[in-house]
């Protein structure tokens, strides 16, 4: 079971820029078309003063630092020519506050800021869903609120588009407390309860607990996702959480357990965090591109070579 | 307003080695050259018991370690080769001291070491100024007393030289209390008046605070200076501050952000801190490849390619 | 005097994988023949869950994670392709335990393990020595006797083949109190004494005390073991331990001084921790690529280029 789908971090706040332009952004869409990659998320379209097109509503509430270019229609662009579905991922005002908001007006600016993109890119063909942009591992009040109100509005703006939201599991690579497999499926079951009929998708993080655990777990999220009506994909990430700085591309071996563990739970689909920087041949980390011959090899798949 | 000098930060003590010898250096120099860098600042002779150059002076003093190559003459010589102002950067026994020393003790022998440098390669064509080592945020009498006694034995030894000096803004990336801008204002107005007359050049570091705040920063250190006679260059950081490991290239947008700030505030000239590791395409970072296209396609500059 | 032997990390824990297949694995031990290297060194065979061929025996006892290609095979067969030594590492219990086990379970886990490569590979023509993986610095009862107990077993299966380890100073790059230079002596003196007739040779790390500390500390361990009736390695290790970050390639001129003093210590062989990911043209970190044509430069080894 092949990757088909990967996040595009480019309102990176963790990971150091690739330093992309739209040439090398164009020949990475074809890479990705070429092994199979048939969906794009937006990671965020914004968060806190940074924005990945010219937002006017987020210059007016934010202060927003300048937009060097607008990202959202070169991500669109290239998803049109290389047929590909396009996620575009919401504003994200709560992780990196730039100011204390009311949860009132954390919900106001992200209405907003859907119903402008939603305006300025709503027509385009390649645009196929929403990313719901707020990560949860354990119950929060604002995150879920966030979630279902602002998927809420996704849905009333375009019944057919689906959402999509990518959890966490409260791990020990998460969490100083880490939670059992017990604990989490009932605080989950609660949690997905109250996104029913607003979320559609749900692709937990694959990365925050043992690999010898992680079966378990990828067992029980796609049973409760299931049961809420849901559809199960997971998120494979492809960088190490294991090594003394954060983060290079991940052994592939880990990605190997991972996305075996991960078929073996009946997903309908595998996308990762992220190929840009962790599998391309042209990431700014070179074990990056071993890591696409590995995945290469395993899957028979003859890599186009870059131009 | 581009980026026309550059750090080469050759006694490195927290950026990996490049680990380049003279023929890459020389292919450096040529880069630096073509996208119009003319000035090129050894960031120290020497520190603790590295040292750039074999100095007779310090292996005395200090017990250096063997110097593999002669640095300094080195940079002279491609300096002369491609027409660039070389400023020699002064020895620092402060920062890493290897043991307890005096304050008269750290003024012999910074002056020993000026002499020594000043004998050795005074008369290289492309000598043109000094580079004080000492960075200071706030007061601290040791470091001011270095810039201000070791400045002025650059002054009698070579009246015509230009001094440097490139302190920091005490930000909230640099310090556990920031300082307020009016604070920081305050502060450097005293700390300029005591450098009158030894110090021609004020290249404030621009990464240590936000970067909605930057441009208050840059505007009043620009005003500051020229107050005191001195001219305000902007050092602008080509290094990212805000990643989990210290440190990868900067997203271009951080740049072009800071770059516009510096220019705003009038200052004389762009320096960065530094090329060789952050924005060379010959970089052992890769994104720094990447950011040197993006900064190159910004201002239509047509790098040449490397051999 | 060149380094002639090289760690494989290839159960890594702290170093992030390169992630080479077979392909790149020939190349680079093409490129280790072409350099001078005549002896590998795999750091361990299995380290926890994590296991580099098919064990019958880890797979029993520790519930291994899925092994994904046969790499001691690999291994042994490019050592043989290449006229090389190999040297099997043993198994790691102790370091990143998955579970509490006795020190009586400990030793028979290492023991079958070692009994089952010894069948496995142990008529293989590149087999010529064991590693005994146990990182050791101060008194530390159990891993003082797994090497004893293992290398015991390891002599008496095979009486010709050497027992290699490579301990570390407690230095101040170690622990927090860093052990005085006649406290390592005395300290080593002891725990030699225990390893006499199952340890031959030692290899020190040379990584932990500062750079004009070492050569006092390799006089003493070249003497110390010479005493003891073993020979004496140098593992000059690669990577730079000053860095904000675990680990880049280390400064040319570091690895220099390292050599130089190494050398004057009158040791047999010198070693390092690891050639692949910091000193090959292929790492995965450029510096590595810098670092290797450094070393070729200074020795006037004229490489063969990577295909």
């Amino acid at each position: 079971m092949r990757i088909t789908g990967t996040f595009l971090d480019e309102i990176t706040h963790d990971i150091p820029a690739n330093n992309w332009g739209s040439t090398a952004w164009t020949r990475e869409f074809r890479t990705l078309k070429s092994i199979g990659i048939d969906t794009v998320i937006l990671i965020r379209a914004g968060c806190g003063r940074t924005v990945a097109y010219p937002s006017v509503v987020l210059e007016r509430e934010v202060k927003t630092y300048p937009v060097y270019e607008d990202l959202v229609d070169l991500f669109l662009t290239l998803s049109e020519e290389n047929d590909m579905a396009f996620y575009f991922g919401t504003y994200d005002s709560v992780t990196f506050a730039t100011h204390q908001r009311t949860m009132q007006q954390h919900l106001d600016l992200g209405r907003a800021l859907i119903d402008e993109a939603w305006k300025l890119y709503g027509q385009r063909s390649a645009f196929k869903g929403w990313y719901l942009t707020f990560e949860i591992g354990e119950q929060d009040p604002t995150r879920l609120a966030c979630l279902r109100q602002l998927g809420q509005h996704c849905k009333e703006l375009a019944p057919k588009l689906p959402t999509l939201i990518s959890p966490y599991i409260a791990g020990p690579k998460a969490v100083a407390t880490p939670v059992s497999l017990s604990d989490h499926a009932s605080s989950w079951d609660q949690m997905l309860g109250e996104l029913e009929s607003v979320v559609d998708i749900v692709a937990f993080q694959d990365g925050h607990v043992d690999y010898h655990e992680l079966p378990d777990f990828l067992q029980a999220n796609s049973e409760l996702i299931s049961r809420h009506g849901m559809r199960a994909w997971s998120n494979v990430e492809s960088f190490d959480r294991d090594m003394p700085f954060n983060f290079p591309p991940i052994d592939w071996r880990k990605l190997w357990w991972k996305m075996e563990a991960a078929a073996a739970s009946g997903v309908d689909k595998l996308i990762t965090f992220e190929f840009s920087h962790f599998m391309s041949p042209q990431s700014s980390w070179p074990a990056a591109r071993h890591l696409f011959m590995r995945y290469c090899d395993h899957f028979g798949i003859d890599p186009k070579p870059s131009p």
